[in-house]
């Protein structure tokens, strides 16, 4: 087993080879990488099997559904990477140019960062991804994946690092991390001098540890307690069909919404449509209901379980909405700056004063006005794809794309001044 | 004494006051607190020389020239105030906009990063400059200054505050931290949920501390091994003037040049004409000479200090120079990736080729080509002013303007989407 320090010496050295291939070449590299991902289908599927035979029992199904592959889930992740190399190159721009008064030509030029470290969980589809934004960005990558995946992961890079080789590309431009315990972790996050970026991907828990520990840049994605707040001048129909979508069209996810704030003004005429909304209509259908976890005031007005305080500080991640009622705008962007991850909030009102009062005041990368928390998405914002939702304010904030995978430097031209 | 708590809680509480005031009252309260600095001038020189006489014997004549205030040095921070008031107001403009399908606008909007705080040493007028930068972008500044000039920076924030109450806003815009013992600086660093943002100004030891321990989000500042390489196709009169610019024009800041890597091609020819220039010329025009600490190769050559590993990861800030003999401009990259603090570096050639080489392949902040180091500043690239020079890739790289003292959040408006 190849250990963790001298993967990332080859991926140190690998840097000045993909900082000097020109756009042409990177997206030939990533059409061949997707190509041999679907050439190499079998192998791949071969290792996932072993990967959910081992697995089986120990994790949830959820999880075992994140991890199983199909030739269909290949060929989707044969495809996103080509959308990659359809993407315009962020490497080269020229954000900003001035020619001073001693002549000099100052130009802040947008590079790749160097070596970009990714510990993420389970999902097989994240290695494509993250090792075709970081190719694409001009940044080597080292990927630690989780356990679980470890063998889909390893025949996803042995298939990829093929496509490379086709067109003389060294394989160290993409590197998966070995050894899959904590001890590689940490050695990422202690990696100074090699590990220009480190992303980690996944639950609180990791990512609380690498923010905390880290002594490499790295960046705190992905924790949403999404907050939605209706106000005494909602639209009683959007506010219904946007909370409903943003807690149950796919809970799991971190722009899923985890606290419903009413205001008092209208919290008896419409907690009861929500509750309505959100229980006993999809009891009905035959889903499953959202279990509300009521503060002291909403349970005056609708039937559920009584909130703890951890209930508004708890990613549930699943059918379980927080709900509490509030007196005035100023209460919500009150009770939101104390509980919010700073991922993505929104207002629901027809008033522009209170929904310019709440798109200030809030201080999380996504705030909204009538529409749903879910479209917190590089997709869906038009960034065409993301490494990640970045909830910290340097650097990136929110949805991480191409670009936000590089950094700048100042070029100057002169022709021997002086200062 | 306030505690140090007691301020970030003050701090915090003023982020919605200043986030709400336009760009016209900030103008106008940094035009009064300019005017207020210069009003009472004779506080401020009194609590200076109070400074001063507790400072001497225990500082370098440096550092009290540093501490020294004059009437004109004041005059020159206000000032400087009044210039930051003319710069454009970063905050609020719509750096990117997409109207999605679904008809939900999306607006990367440039936001305050909230408390941003400034960790820095003596020199009296970064107190004035720090809190007028911050405020102008929008950010409420906690300034830590050092003890040596305590007296001299409590009179400054007196005196600005005094500015702020003439048109009624609140003091808690511009703080000094009380406490100037080590204290203060760690409980700064594990201020999270308080400081958005902590820069360290200063020694390389202060900026160390704060990049290894900070809980709260920083930037790394101001660090720099500057590097100048003679190519072999060097014009020599050019490689000469930029050497002794970037040398001896101002040898104590971050910007000027350490170490001179030459090629052995014409290491010959030239360094005695750089010897002759740096040393024996000063000594002749009763200047202070250089003092040369040459490697192997170098020391064959021309006369000099015999070079110790350690001089060539050292910031002299002072006349002295590590100089270094490489074969190629490949062998200079490789010497300056490993000793670099990724501040500025500069090659000298008229070869186009070895030009690009250079400044695709040395990862600092700016990299030249036939212009002197010294040009690594805010106001000569063109930002109008600066908060520190950043060393660091994430958010902010080489001179830090207003611009980098913001974030952005994406503020999307709909009506009724879902997805």
């Amino acid at each position: 087993m190849k250990s963790t320090f001298d993967i990332l010496k080859e991926a140190k050295a690998a840097k000045a080879v993909l900082c000097a291939l020109d756009t042409k070449t990177k997206n030939e590299a990533l059409l061949r990488m997707a190509d041999a991902l679907e050439k190499n289908s079998e192998a791949i599927l071969l290792a996932n099997k072993q990967d959910m035979e081992n697995a089986k029992g120990t994790v949830s199904d959820v999880m075992l559904d994140r991890l199983c592959l199909t030739p269909e889930r290949i060929k989707g992740m044969a495809d996103g990477i080509r959308e990659v190399a359809c993407l315009p190159d962020p490497v080269g721009e020229v954000l900003a140019r001035v020619e001073r008064p001693s002549g000099i030509v100052v130009e802040k030029t947008a590079v790749a960062m160097g070596v970009v470290a990714i510990i993420y969980e389970s999902r097989p589809n994240v290695t494509s991804d993250a090792a075709a934004l970081a190719l694409k960005s001009g940044n080597v990558c080292v990927l630690r994946g989780g356990k679980e995946a470890f063998l889909s992961a390893n025949a996803i890079v042995t298939a990829m690092r093929k496509g490379l080789n086709e067109i003389n590309l060294p394989e160290t431009l993409i590197n998966l991390v070995q050894d899959t315990t904590r001890q590689s972790a940490n050695e990422l996050m202690n990696a100074v001098g090699y590990v220009d970026l480190l992303i980690p991907r996944g639950g609180a828990g990791l990512i609380k540890a690498v923010t905390e520990n880290a002594k490499v840049p790295c960046i705190q994605t992905g924790t949403g307690i999404c907050h939605i707040y209706v106000d005494e001048d909602a639209d009683f129909e959007k506010a219904l069909n946007i909370i409903e979508n943003a807690k149950t069209s796919r809970p799991s996810v971190c722009n899923a919404a985890e606290v419903l704030i009413v205001n008092s003004k209208i919290a008896r005429e419409w907690l009861p449509l929500a509750k309505e909304r959100l229980v006993d209509k999809r009891a009905a259908e035959g889903k499953i209901p959202v279990e509300l976890r009521l503060d002291e005031r909403a349970s005056e007005i609708v039937e559920g379980t009584k909130a703890t305080e951890n209930d508004f500080d708890t990613e549930f991640l699943d059918y379980i909405l927080a709900v509490k009622v509030v007196d005035s705008v100023d209460e919500a962007i009150c009770h939101i700056s104390l509980h919010s991850t700073g991922h993505s909030e929104a207002i629901i009102t027809e008033n522009s004063e209170n929904a310019d009062k709440f798109t200030k005041a809030v201080d999380s990368a996504a705030v909204y006005v009538n529409a749903s928390t879910r479209f917190t998405d590089g997709g869906e914002f038009g960034l065409g794809c993301e490494m990640g939702i970045s909830t910290q304010k340097l650097h990136a904030r929110g949805p991480m794309g191409l670009k936000e995978l590089t950094t700048y430097k100042f070029i100057i031209k002169g022709d021997g001044q002086i200062r």
